[in-house]
């Protein structure tokens, strides 16, 4: 169990808070059985929440925090509600953001951190990307360390995906190695809502609203022209959460392709014999795409006409536009496709009210852990539950969606599409 | 078991459908457990979802569904839904909706059922209120089961909370005494969120979000006068979950009452002495209060003002602006109120994604329930998946706010109020 | 023409400014005509922007603002573009806030004015309200003007309605008696857009907006039951023109009454008449009433139940509301009705774009006026163009919605309704 | 004047309208003028608005209608309020829609007209695009008036830019050269707000609004990296409103590049060099071009690097983009470009309320003109007036902002750029 810091003995200051969890408590991560069945064994988390006891001194502790990676709706909330946990709610005197992300731990790559106040912080979160600034990339966690140790930071907060979390354990090891007391707390962030033991991340909710929006406009886009035919590339690296969602929050869209379900593009069956279809029979068409869906046709692709190895080649976007626009040429209908690319207009959006609850439970939950002197572990939410996880079980599960569960025949019945692209013979399941 | 048709022997129709969950999967209600403890007995529940051997045969199906009770952001989103899972999924060819609520089925008070078709169902997830209308109150199970024979209705989809689903309950059981297959399923509906076993009841998270739109007006009316004090009432007969995700989704708010917490408005310490101290020190106040909260108030008040019981005097926000205003005239400072009571503009809002989902979501797992031959029950969700509630279990089972739990803890953390108001000994705890 | 401070002789201060209006150009009033007819003689206006030539040394001025009345959109604008115009522009060094409307002006009721910075203001268009505060009332002006010798103040900007820009001119008269060089600069603040040779004012635009959206509830609710009736109560004292813009924006409203349009509301074919026969042909109906609407109903009525001329009965819409259930209770027939009364919630709303574009301009030119050492005046907009209206010639002039027009015809094709209510005789037209 | 059919003698059908102008009333063009100057002669228009004599038995009309060209906010809105007006207000019993713009008018081309009824009509102004299809290009207006004169068509609205309403120009002068009496009355169309004796056209409102959005997106997601430098291009071929009003609205944009200022992008007090200065200073930058400015740049980098006149490069967007890349390679400052193209999104949005007005108001003055058999004209909108202007007129004349007036004042005021890019001697006025 890494996830304490134990090196100076048991917590023993108390919690200025009135309320605390029961620390023995235990939420399983896989909780559906069979009649009749024993429970098997299980992985569970540790809830979170504030506990009787603390770690550190309140009246001493200088904490910090860092926002890393692509922005996310939300990251003003949770730095705004670790601040006002830390400073009202424990008493925390000094509290500051580094900079533009990893490379602001690093002195020779970034500047002061900003002390937060009150006037600060207050107006943040109806304000979408990150006051804080964020980056990409790792840091040398040596320096890093060096720099917190040399602040007298005792508490670090990493709100960013897997890499920043990974990081994140190796400034807990780097601390710990020296005998240095540094809780490092994470808070998962990915708005594509990919990650495991975290039911729900923030942003998404966000992201979904906004990408049925998009997707408004391209149904319009799509219906107001002859033959009319809008592809919307949504984010998704990985999993296809929401492209999923905002499809069946619109209604409105004929195609959705994602990571988790392959699809064949030529020959019968194909996505472009279907779309043809649907183009001869209902005059428009709209596809929602997740930037990770298709990458085994990219690769191909590339392979056959493009020798360098044009990165551009990579973004399955532009791909199936240019795809799309030869085939119909090719058959000789007469389409007009328009392509929307809203990544950025969607992730920094500010967040809506189910974003900003989820931020602030975040970050009161990880601020809980941080002054219990739990480190090296994310905050995740589970079955209706805040918990502690462990960041090596975080890096190593993936949440994907499941072909053969009720979102995906929600998206089948929403769109129509069939279950699979391809030959007859190929869709077919025994 | 009530929740299975068995008058006629064993499903015997396979689905058309190609995913079909393991019926034998249960769901269990309480999960947490301590380190080292045995998991005790514990209620559990049928997951939904489609099964492989149908009840009915699709291709003779009469469907019909109902709305009940208040408007709820959604409910056309799960009238489409069942719509299309019925006939689209299943094939079922025949699918109508008794108008404004259980009143439509009694003929002597309702006209025709509308014959529901694609055309008429598919833009109305765009819209608020509820297409094929809605009524409070009870119809007699006789009459409406004799209706529903001479229809040949087989399926009846309730949407309502827990009246409506008491009385689905009675016509299941009144063609239960027949022998006539009738499969009532119920859809939870509770813009409160606070139904046992129903982890996010769908409209919720809609009317959070226009309750912090309200909010952010009251909020802008309170600080542009000098002593402005906005008083919202929002809605949350039982439980205040809207007054408190609004609250820590805003973090404008400055006092928050809700039915779970009961509060002192007078004395040393009370609601208007720690109001009084907040005009004193920042000129501007919000205060958003859930409609059941302070009842105790009211009723003494009722008592001591006004013998014939005047019914105006049982809504806490006339009755709370009255006594701040006496107040503030008592005490000498001039404060300008404003009265917000927004219930039927958040409640006739179109659903946000978040709603559109889980209202697709519940529709179809509606469907698949009836379509098995389930009846009695209502669909659930619960630890992120959709299960089977027998109705018994539902309307016994309440869900409330915990006060010592996360998001009161977050409630408190935003406002600054404090745990309880009254004078300084009763708000101890020991 | 009072409108130009001559107490110190011609300006002199050249204009830091590049672009320089020609101040003799002349915006006339009426300008329709009959083919061949000669141009009569008319008012008109001089027109606004920036002047070559200044009456105040930028170096050396001390600006001030004050906003008075009820809210409206656009506020923040006002203020934020004022300051930065003064500021950045003009270079003038220093700029304050009086708090509270007039109130702020005397030293015996308000606290210190606010000194801007560019810090202060640089967020605050995002959002309603007014940061510098608002109240009703006048100031008695000499001891305002003797505050703002105290202080130096040489140009004091009023945004406000009628009230207030009555009590500016009080101001410059009262600075002109003693030949203290005060610019006083109005801005027309009316929601309701009813102000003479002032085409359209800031903050109608958004609260229109606003209308429609709770007009769109209000067709919700009165849809989604049976005989329901939806009464929304909107603002316009003496105008129409938000009941209509958002009637025919929203083209969902059936019933929408005006000021300039008297009603008769019983016997036949008046408005009850009409309103049983919408409801008993379609089941629901949406009425939309300006608070100005039927005050000749609400005298007599008053006069009729309550000899103590109780005020609440002065509000239409309470009123129609009584009126209405007691009609059908009377004729027999159930029906829902739902009160809305939004205008809290309209008029704290952030401006729309439309409105933010004309604050800013409205701002700039005020600025423009008052380095120029216009005063006794306030910007208007006639015909696309700004101009400088004197105090006296704004409070006499009206702008009203004409019956005979193409407005009007637009809402009574929107919603159907007759173009009179009552008897059959009273409404016919020869 | 080819305004008005007179093949046919005078107008001979009394309105069924209660109310109508005087058609001998003129709206003057320019109406600015110097004190004492004696009005000019000016070109002056005919008021729009309903004629007591009718030129058509509203009765015996069949009227059509056609959308050319991009999609504009607003579209819908005409269609629907010409219909009513026609149908509901004159009586007109037959009203088409011919398919996908001008293509629709060629048998060989288009399908059957779309009959318009109340019901498919009733709920299309809440949403983009146009119901009836649109598509660019002219139509043979002898095969064109050959179907209309088939089809019994006798008024013909086309919606649409300077294009389209040269081509109904052309429709209406064939079908003059028959003597077939058919009225070709234009309703102008430019989301560009660029039209010559229209103050503004339906559509633009909507789209700065829309802009505005995307502009906060592009503000955060520069403000949330270091360096981070947002590009937006905007609409906005000839003149840049959009540009310039989203820009007044937001005050969140440092550089507004339009059409009608040209500007300098290399050398000392180029935009290269400005905006390395604010970069240096600020960290971040916010850029809005509209898409027709600096073409000229654009020509001449076309003949500098690719002889074969690539097409991409014509356009700003990705060209501004690269530029800034490169430039700030080569000075050795590493930023993040985020490129923003929104058109489709802003264009496809369903109409504000002041569009929706707009279009209304355009909508019924368009039918009152044709019932009173004027042809060859559109609708405009001057001085708070709807007018007639003949097509010869509307082609004739542009619309541009104006570089020394109080919108660019606005523009460079809101932005701090400088009012012009290039070397100090280049950019002084004398």
């Amino acid at each position: 169990m890494p996830m304490t810091i134990d090196s100076l003995g048991v917590a023993k200051f108390p919690s200025p808070l009135r309320w605390a969890v029961n620390g023995a408590t235990r939420i399983p991560y896989r909780i559906a059985r069979e009649i009749g069945a024993a429970p098997g064994d299980d992985i569970d988390f540790e809830i979170a929440g504030s506990r009787k006891d603390l770690f550190f001194n309140p009246a001493r502790v200088r904490a910090a925090m860092v926002t890393c990676g692509g922005l996310c709706p939300g990251l003003n909330n949770v730095i705004r509600s670790l601040y006002y946990e830390l400073t009202h709610a424990y008493g925390v005197p000094e509290v500051y953001g580094f900079q533009y992300g990893y490379q602001g731990l690093d002195p020779a790559r970034g500047g002061e951190p900003i002390r937060l106040t009150d006037e600060f912080v207050d107006p943040i979160h109806k304000r979408g990307g990150t006051v804080i600034g964020t980056s990409r990339g790792p840091v040398d966690s040596v320096v890093a360390v060096d720099n917190l140790v040399w602040r007298g930071i005792n508490i670090l907060f990493c709100v960013g995906g897997d890499g920043t979390q990974r990081g994140a354990l190796a400034l807990h090891q780097e601390a710990e190695r020296r005998g240095y007391p540094l809780a490092v707390v994470g808070i998962p962030k990915t708005i594509d809502n990919d990650v495991g033991f975290v039911a729900r991340t923030f942003g998404y909710s966000t992201a979904v609203e906004a990408a049925r929006d998009i997707i408004d406009s391209a149904h319009m886009e799509a219906r107001s022209v002859e033959n009319g035919i809008s592809l919307v590339k949504v984010m998704g690296r990985h999993a296809g959460y929401i492209a999923a969602g905002a499809t069946i929050a619109s209604q409105d869209v004929n195609f959705t392709l994602v990571p988790e379900v392959p699809f064949v593009l030529d020959g019968e069956g194909g996505l472009l014999d279907a779309l043809t279809r649907r183009i001869r029979k209902r005059s428009h068409a709209v596809i929602v795409v997740a930037e990770g869906a298709g990458q085994d046709l990219l690769d191909r692709s590339a392979g056959e006409t493009d020798a360098s190895g044009n990165i551009k080649l990579l973004d399955i976007g532009p791909f199936l536009r240019q795809r799309i626009e030869s085939h119909f040429k090719r058959v000789g209908i007469p389409v007009a496709v328009r392509y929307f690319d809203p990544s950025y207009v969607i992730r920094s959006r500010p967040a809506n009210c189910e974003d900003a609850i989820l931020c602030d439970l975040y970050a009161r939950n990880a601020v809980h852990a941080a002054m219990a002197g739990k480190t090296g572990l994310v905050i995740g939410h589970l079955h209706e539950t805040f918990i502690h996880v462990p960041v090596e079980a975080l890096v190593a599960e993936k949440k994907r969606l499941n072909p053969e569960g009720g979102w995906w025949h929600a998206v089948l019945a929403a769109t129509g599409q069939p279950e699979q692209f391809g030959p007859p013979a190929a869709s077919g399941k025994p």
